[in-house]
């Protein structure tokens, strides 16, 4: 209809990113781009804890385990989630600092406070 | 090495998503997932007024018009941008409601402050 009044507040809208830095970002949002990942992603970083077995993950999913292994690879190589084996089970947890990657570039300044 | 002793804060981490929520995001983020449309929507929304001529997007990259078009659209597509005719050229604009569901996803929580 017309042009915008408000321009978007959010760090993506503030400066243009460069070749380098858009390749990172984009390898780290093709990783969490798919709904099981996505999912997953959710599952683990807000289980009791903070960290979660594969058990309970692949329980959740009508997907078979290797299925489930295989996105937990992908969000793993992106830095997003890392493991640890103890006993007969893998235990997941997210690491802050790379979804922290994401919400700096897409995360809405504060609006200046109004009444 | 150990378990976490921080769970990340990020809304995405807070409580599991449903299926649908996952399946609107993931294709949200396939839009943003690439290195070319990543730096299109900074030019977009960084660009002086809040809108940008095609014109200006096309001259910054080594790629035909018609591949920056396909970008675009995708973009559009996604809702994350539109467009307007104005005399020869398009121009666009960055509509921040949709880049600012992926700021609310992944946006850290303030801090308690400390000290």
């Amino acid at each position: 209809m017309s042009a915008p009044t408000t321009a978007c507040c959010a760090p993506i809208a503030r400066e243009p990113l460069g070749e380098a830095e858009a390749a990172e970002l984009a390898a780290l949002l093709k990783a969490v781009a798919d709904p099981v990942r996505l999912r997953l992603l959710s599952m683990i970083g807000s289980h009791a804890g903070g960290e979660a077995c594969v058990c309970d993950l692949t329980d959740a999913f009508d997907l078979t385990a290797p299925t489930i292994s295989h996105h937990l690879k992908v969000l793993r190589t992106a830095g997003l989630i890392d493991c640890e084996r103890r006993g007969t089970w893998v235990y997941y947890w997210i690491i802050p600092e790379t979804v922290n990657k994401l919400g700096a570039l897409f995360a809405p300044l504060a609006e200046p406070t109004a009444g």
